[in-house]
């Protein structure tokens, strides 16, 4: 199944794209691959998740915000291809957790990211490389960003 | 305009190459692709820009510091290629800022670097993905480190 | 001389390779590439070294633990690959220090794997571009968590 047939059968909604916070294009393509830009998490509504995780933030809470920054990077790669079924794997991804300084959980907080990737694009092409670290601090305290390499058909 | 052309319009004086600060290059190229390493802020004389930004150094001084390391990166480019007309574009970087722990406009740190990629290979080709974030530390205890991926014809 | 016969030369012994800690594969080839997922700092019997390198750990012992991260590396290729002589060269790698906050000898770490890579596939194709950090955390408190890029063959 194709990755626009799984959203809708997901009920996904992808939310719209955010105004720019710098001098970047959200997705650039070079060599048959799509360089994602770090995406930060927001609600559905467009605001920003702030805040440390293992602090200010549950674990869980973590996990969902790396969702929501999944959903953010679909809506990338939708705006720059027309539509996912043009993706053809994920290839490598950089998640970065706004973590507490004593919190050691980053792998089970970008799995929130990921599981939403093996979900769209499939066990195998949904499942890429992966690095999950904390970062020291991340741009206006948002809880979680990630950075991505896509496989384009 | 090509690059070089810009260069010398803009009246930019490229640093020397730094001497390498361990086992790496500064340049490697593979695909079709230049993978430049992560450079470090030095001022024009080559000394280290040091400091965690909001605390030691301000933003304006940290901007100023991430457009010294667009600077090196240029000089590795130009010494890998001979001139920056081999390169297409600007694919992605990832800019690290040493930042205080409360500090959180590391988007507007890193377009010091942005903004002179702009100016040298054009509105478009010198725009490439980005991700800003804040290191938790930096060798040497430098301002900024940008690493970065070019598009070469 | 070849990877294979480096490792035998060398008497370097690979460990078994971890179970996954996350929604991730250990190696995904795209373009040419292989994108390796963070490996990161395990005794040759697979334990976790764990710690902050300038505060519970030295030095000496962080870039040991790099090296572990390098043979981790390895094991992940030549799972991928069947042998380490279909990689050509190593093109990129990310280092990430979990270091105390005052700490910034964060190249001198990364060297340990950098020693490595360069023992295994030469002083040319060993030898990559690189970034080397601190991160603000990592998982499970390690020491030295490395991504890389390889070309293959």
């Amino acid at each position: 199944m194709n990755a626009e047939a799984r959203i809708a059968e997901l009920n996904l909604h992808l939310p719209p794209p955010p105004k720019p916070g710098g001098i970047y294009k959200p997705v650039v393509v070079a060599g048959g691959l799509a360089y994602v830009s770090g995406h930060v998490s927001r609600t559905p509504a467009g605001e920003l998740i702030t805040g440390r995780v293992g602090k200010d933030l549950t674990l869980e809470q973590g996990k969902a915000a790396a969702r929501e920054v999944g959903l953010a990077i679909l809506t990338a790669l939708r705006a720059e291809f027309g539509s996912l079924d043009r993706v053809k794997r994920l290839v490598k991804s950089l998640g970065l957790v706004n973590a507490a300084p004593d919190f050691t959980q980053q792998p089970q907080v970008i799995n929130g990211y990921s599981e939403l990737m093996s979900e769209v694009f499939g066990p195998d092409n949904g499942v890429g490389a992966r690095s999950a670290i904390g970062a020291g601090t991340l741009p206006s305290n948002v809880a979680v960003e990630i950075e991505a390499i896509f496989e384009v058909r």
